[in-house]
């Protein structure tokens, strides 16, 4: 094997407001330390798509301890969900060639150790799915949606159903869970586009562009403040999906069936190349992206 | 019988901010209207005990859709909780000398008409308890206590439960209620005495006097947004004890005998006489009461 060579993108500062170009930087490839991929329980990949979400913000402010995931620590690499081939493995049940989603380095090769490299999913090739759906509509954001609507928001059929950024990688989803239960569902997102997106792509039965509403929606959300969780008996609940993953075999069970029916549908936004890592994650903040922002580096072998 | 005269405590005008002295007027005693408490289904009382509750600051302001109770009418006569005794009834089940709790007016003597008679809850003077209980303990603010802290909230023995205006009338019952299910119970108030009554009246195993906690609580809430509801797993919710009605006679066969034996008690603040009722309700709002806040009025004959 001819020797790798990977590039990296590594955060540079610590981020406050909106992450800008300045805060990132694309490393030029430098030598992959295969030697560390032999060591027991370690995995040399190739990263072939990575995922732009929305908590990799608090993980680039200096860290806090409120939030719930480690901040990253400026000059090295970005980490995020992806997938990625295996190209060596020291790790007993992955082998040379198989497809794997989970957390990885935004760079071309990571060498993922232990006990990373035993948190990565191998990916049953039956699926037949794109392999970026991984970290979309299979991967965080779709069981994110799975258990935030029907584990903690729960609702039955004929309630109304409100979702915002409701054409995002999580939106879309809880929007069509709530159309097949049977609610009618209502979303909000931020361009013409995206409400189009809603109703003739995910079957929402109404949408509106929330920055076209203007002093109305702004007025009536002032005046919509806390104290009315009260008289509208308002359940506020927070969550993060690790807590409940193991249902993450039920949702892969009732998902994968009607993402194959056409009945759960899925958009992404695909970028091409690790050098449109940063912008794209940047895009996100700004609700550039329509749909899930992804990163394709490369197709599998 | 002598014609009978009442006194009744008018709102003069909608509140906006604190309600004053200035919103509220004490008109002189005049005749009652004893013809119209020989109507069918009514009912004359005599109000020995009123109370003084916070849902009845927004009833005070200009009608607003959101809210759910309707708002005071300026120039009638104030609405509340009270206790009374029964003068005439033309209802069926309330004869003259019951005693009765429910919804009835800032004033000596008032004529309570359908539908409202009938929402009378008739006192069974087998308790033994003191009449202001009804108001309390055994009223909305207990059954408030019961359905948030034993429905909704549902925290398990050996969890943390903090209680803010902790020893007011719904919260020094949570506390208690808190404690007698093996949590451990922390509350906070606004006043070294309330503090220290939470510790030595109610049980809790810590208090704090949220005023003298400085820049640090200050701070530390203003860091503590609603974002933190998702790393924090919080559920905030909103309930009116109305929705659970049903089950009161569940919260009183539990309530009662946990008071006959001591094991909860129920501090209230009670000050004497119709003109003090304004100037009591004012002072609910500036956390002036320690304890439930009551008005005596008059005792049962």
């Amino acid at each position: 094997m001819a020797e790798l060579k990977s590039r990296r993108v590594i955060l540079k500062d610590y981020v406050e407001g909106y992450p800008t170009e300045d805060h990132m930087e694309l490393l030029p490839a430098a030598d992959v330390d295969e030697a560390a991929a032999a060591e027991e329980g370690s995995v040399l990949v190739k990263n072939l798509c990575l995922s732009c979400d929305p908590y990799m913000r608090p993980k680039m402010a200096r860290p806090q301890e409120q939030w719930y995931t480690e901040a990253y620590v400026p000059g090295t690499t970005i980490t995020g969900f992806g997938v990625a081939q295996v190209v060596r493995s020291s790790l007993p049940g992955l082998a040379a060639g198989d497809l794997v989603s989970g957390v990885t380095g935004w760079e071309d090769y990571s060498v993922i150790k232990p006990p990373f490299a035993g948190q990565l999913t191998k990916i049953r090739p039956e699926d037949g799915l794109p392999l970026s759906y991984y970290t979309g509509v299979l991967g965080m954001p779709g069981f994110t949606a799975y258990v935030g609507f029907h584990r903690i928001c729960a609702p039955k059929a004929g309630e109304t159903v409100f979702v915002s950024a409701a054409s995002g990688a999580v939106g879309q989803l809880v929007g069509q869970f709530a159309r097949l239960m049977g609610c009618y569902v209502v979303g909000s997102a931020g361009s013409k586009e995206k409400v189009d997106l809603l109703i003739n792509k995910f079957g929402f039965h109404d949408a509106f562009n929330y920055k076209e509403e203007g002093g109305d929606l702004a007025g009536a959300l002032r005046a919509r403040n806390l104290v009315y969780l009260i008289s509208k008996r308002i359940r506020m609940q927070g969550f993060v999906e690790p807590d409940h993953k193991h249902l993450y075999p039920e949702y892969r069970a009732w998902v994968v069936p009607h993402i194959k029916d056409g009945k759960v549908v899925y958009v992404e936004d695909v970028v091409e190349g690790l050098d449109a890592a940063p912008g794209a994650l940047i895009g996100l903040f700004h609700g550039r992206n329509v749909g899930k922002q992804v990163v394709r580096l490369a197709n599998p072998q």
